[in-house]
């Protein structure tokens, strides 16, 4: 049990921070607890705040979870606003504080020391970075500048640097206002957690939405007008007209407090944390952005800045130090983000990162209802499962539709956290009624997909492959199987066309001596193809997993 | 690899029956299949047929999911509708099959035969039974009837024997198209899979919403009019007008067949089978409506009959009798049902299952949103979880609310396929964005409320067992912890009213002799005056869980 005048310092007061201390309190009753943050407001809910400036969210206090009034009349927990934490003696157990209103010093002796300083966003040394409106979004003050800005009406054109979870919420909400938008991303894809075939699914719809995408394309510099405010992001390729500028190219984890401390850094740069959230130092821990955690499906260190991480970790951190025992695991990076229609969710490795890992992988890409075809309201999600070939473990997926994303994300998140095979996750019993699924719900389709091409049964290529081996001018078939309606309607440049229906018949009109890849809209026809080709003895057959659902590279049209 | 003339007969062709037919010819090209069912119609979605009736869905032929000539000409399935299995031959290897159309007698050989004989409603042998407008819903020609009626708008009154799954449905449907319904159940609750606590919730809804619930009360009788159709349903305890009737009081296997032919049948009167679809009897297989399964969380025989089960289990049979391996490991009993504006949700035991079962639980209550706080349509949910003590695993989940609830089951199906404790369940890597959940999910805010519990740190007790100790008259304070304005909109009889704020310095107020139950809107308040009172030194003191929002007995106002 803690000791009645032990003292617990926690630096910093946003999603960990906040967390921490209130859990400690309920832990202990007596315990003193001060938190330090060099910030005006506490306890705020950053993750809102792309939605506050899109005015989905009307009101700024409601992104405001608790005062520091609250705090202390009702929990007895003592908060210093703008108060910077200095340094950390770790002998001494003392944090220097510096009171940003006044210059004043004071010290704070801490028996138990939570390490919650966050992360910042990464501001790029470019010529111009200093003018007026170019913005990062991180605090309240961030989101108050900008939705003031948004609000004067002054803004027509706004560059978004960096195509992540925020830009791209960013993105959404200023089209929202009426602004018109342009997402500048350095690599060749937007969304980088996410396999490419898949994040070309959300720039198609971006593009859609009449946002402009700039990929494989960095910012060489911003110009300005008289009033030093940008008007112009200019790229290694171009011009962007820009009357405000949201940079959003990442966040680093603020450790250098515990750097100079002592304390040690991770391999991901952010300070190194055991399951119980202790730094290497004997009674200080680390939570939230600033801390390092577990990969679940790697086993390595990984750095994965989320609310919902921080909030668990700070939760662990006072109930150890308050004298109790929790551990956290580990995360899977689990993300899910709304972009205009789409929701877009990914947990565990992507097929890339899964490859860089050393695993020897098999992946598929299945369309599929949300729910039951016939009732009314049923959309599309489009679900990449990525698989070990070795132990047939699910290693991560990605789904991105208009239907519901983030229930099978969960689903394969829980799967994950146990080890999960792809075998296991097709027979989970799944809540099935249709209003809310199909009797087989799309994940377990996805999942007996990628269990037959685990299993030799089928053969299946993803588009992108498909577009490799056409770019590099290899000879095969690329067989169309739908109807002539759907062909006329729009069809994969260079293909073959014959029907499902008449394949048995015309099947002699294919050349044997070819490679030949079926596909379909979502990939059930194409499977079913790949099998009357294989019965009629074709030896060289795949289909093409996803169908036109999951191709992004463009379609031709013949009336 | 199965002989090219090994003949694979299916009897029934509905879910789990063509499910496994399609497969067969998936796993085979050569393969003979032949489908025998007594009805008209194949592979139709049975679960779709409220909402058709509630037109809901407009098209009698979305339910049907394929013909049989498609089927003869895309899979080279025979499909023979209106034919009755008679008998099976075990030693022969035959089935008799009756034309039910002219009367002929065929007789077709097996190598492989997959039992898929479904179930049937339970027809109580009630007098008036046999007037007319009084059905059961379970096949395609039952709907048809059904919306014919309801079209004809002869229908104002309607009464529905039996409070489960499809009993609700239907009222809503019925409810929809303007008819008054009331539902008769025997029992004491409606809805008998879940506790009677989540139950009444779903039941104070339905009442809202002008259905009458009638529980604890039987159907003696049915009275009819010149026209023999129905007129009054005749209850233990009262009369009720009704032009229609729907018996939905339940469903048995259809097992005669197999049972005739020697083959084995379970503890719970559906076909035994092993984890293969096996039969005690060489090459045929049960699967679907017909057959057991394995609870997985108590390892013991259930009969659960859903379509979703029934078409994995199709799926395995369809492997293993083309000379596959598949296995089908069991069942959670997860439901999923929308009654008007609630979705209701379960999965695994509920409390009363699992202290049948023999477990020392704990269990409790949990209010929350289902969206982060802030952004607009968050709407509430209540989690109910149920755990045992020693192990500390969760037994199962109840859920009802207007939030998303889907979601919430089928993430602890997938936790309780893997024996997840409920610490693993509160630590799960959820997705986290505001349009999709709390930065802790309402789930894990439930687990971390549940392991609380379990780890002794707080004594919650369940408002079902507070209104026990009000019948009883026992001698306990109730507190009510909420704002005035909250107080004086509703509270439960009887309370003390303490407003959180100043419980600290009003405690003197409460008798220390006696046990108090704090009580707020969701539990988080009670649970924050809970540790006020014990810092304060009160030793007998708990709180409600769930609060107002589980609390179904009823509120008085005080203005």
């Amino acid at each position: 049990m803690p000791n009645e005048s032990n003292h617990l310092v926690i630096i910093g007061g946003v999603a960990a921070g906040m967390k921490a201390a209130a859990k400690a309190r309920r832990e202990s009753p007596t315990i003193k607890i001060i938190v330090v943050t060099d910030e005006q407001y506490i306890s705020y809910a950053g993750c809102g705040m792309p939605y506050f400036i899109g005015d989905i969210i009307k009101d700024s206090k409601k992104l405001i979870v608790k005062e520091p009034s609250y705090l202390k009349n009702m929990h007895n927990i003592d908060v210093l606003t703008m108060h910077q934490a200095t340094a950390i003696d770790i002998k001494a157990k003392q944090v220097q504080v510096k009171n940003l209103e006044n210059g004043q010093a004071i010290v704070l002796n801490y028996d138990k020391l939570i390490i919650a300083t966050g992360a910042q966003p990464i501001i790029p040394p470019l010529p111009g970075i200093s003018l007026g409106n170019i913005f990062t979004l991180r605090t309240v003050n961030d989101a108050l500048k900008i939705k003031s800005l948004v609000d004067s009406g002054k803004v027509k054109n706004a560059v978004i640097v960096g195509g992540g979870l925020i830009g791209l919420e960013m993105a959404e909400n200023l089209v929202l206002r009426g602004i018109k938008v342009a997402v500048v991303e350095l690599l060749d894809q937007i969304l980088p957690p996410l396999d490419k075939d898949m994040a070309m699914l959300v720039q198609n719809h971006l593009t859609e939405k009449s946002v402009e995408i700039v990929t494989s394309d960095g910012v060489k510099s911003f110009e300005g007008n008289e009033g030093n405010c940008v008007t112009k992001v200019i790229t290694g390729k171009r011009q962007l007209p820009a009357d405000m500028v949201v940079l959003s190219i990442g966040i680093k984890p603020n450790i250098k407090l515990a750097q100079k401390a002592g304390i040690e850094i991770g391999a991901t740069r952010a300070i190194k944390v055991n399951e119980r959230m202790e730094t290497n130092v004997l009674d200080i821990y680390a939570v939230g952005d600033c801390a390092e955690s577990i990969h679940l499906v790697t086993g390595k260190p990984a750095w994965i800045a989320l609310g919902s991480t921080a909030a668990k970790m700070g939760r662990v951190a006072a109930i150890n130090a308050t004298g109790g025992i929790d551990t956290f695991k580990g995360v899977l990076g689990t993300l899910i983000v709304k972009v205009f229609e789409l929701n877009v969710g990914k947990v565990g490795l992507s097929e890339r990162e899964a490859v860089k890992e050393g695993f020897k992988i098999e992946s598929t890409i299945v369309p599929a209802g949300d729910m039951a075809h016939y009732y009314p309201g049923t959309r599309d999600i489009i679900i990449k499962l990525i698989a070990d070939v070795t132990t047939r473990r699910l290693l991560g997926a990605e789904i991105v539709g208009e239907g519901v994303v983030d229930k099978r994300i969960d689903i394969i998140a829980t799967a994950l956290t146990f080890g999960a095979t792809v075998d296991q996750i097709s027979k989970l019993d799944l809540a099935y009624a249709p209003p809310y699924a199909m009797a087989m719900d799309a994940l377990i389709i996805a999942a007996n997909v990628l269990n037959n091409k685990l299993l030799g049964k089928t053969i299946g290529i993803l588009p992108q492959k498909v577009v490799g081996k056409r770019d590099r001018v290899e000879d095969f078939i690329l067989l169309d199987v739908r109807t002539e309606i759907e062909y006329k309607a729009g069809h994969i440049k260079g293909c073959q066309h014959i029907p499902l229906d008449k394949l048995a018949s015309r099947a002699n009109e294919l050349d044997r001596s070819k490679e030949i890849i079926t596909y379909c809209r979502a990939g059930l026809r194409a499977a079913q193809a790949y099998r009357i080709l294989k019965n009629a003895g074709f030896n060289n057959v795949k289909y093409m997993d996803g169908g036109i659902l999951a191709w992004t590279y463009g379609l031709e049209k013949n009336v």
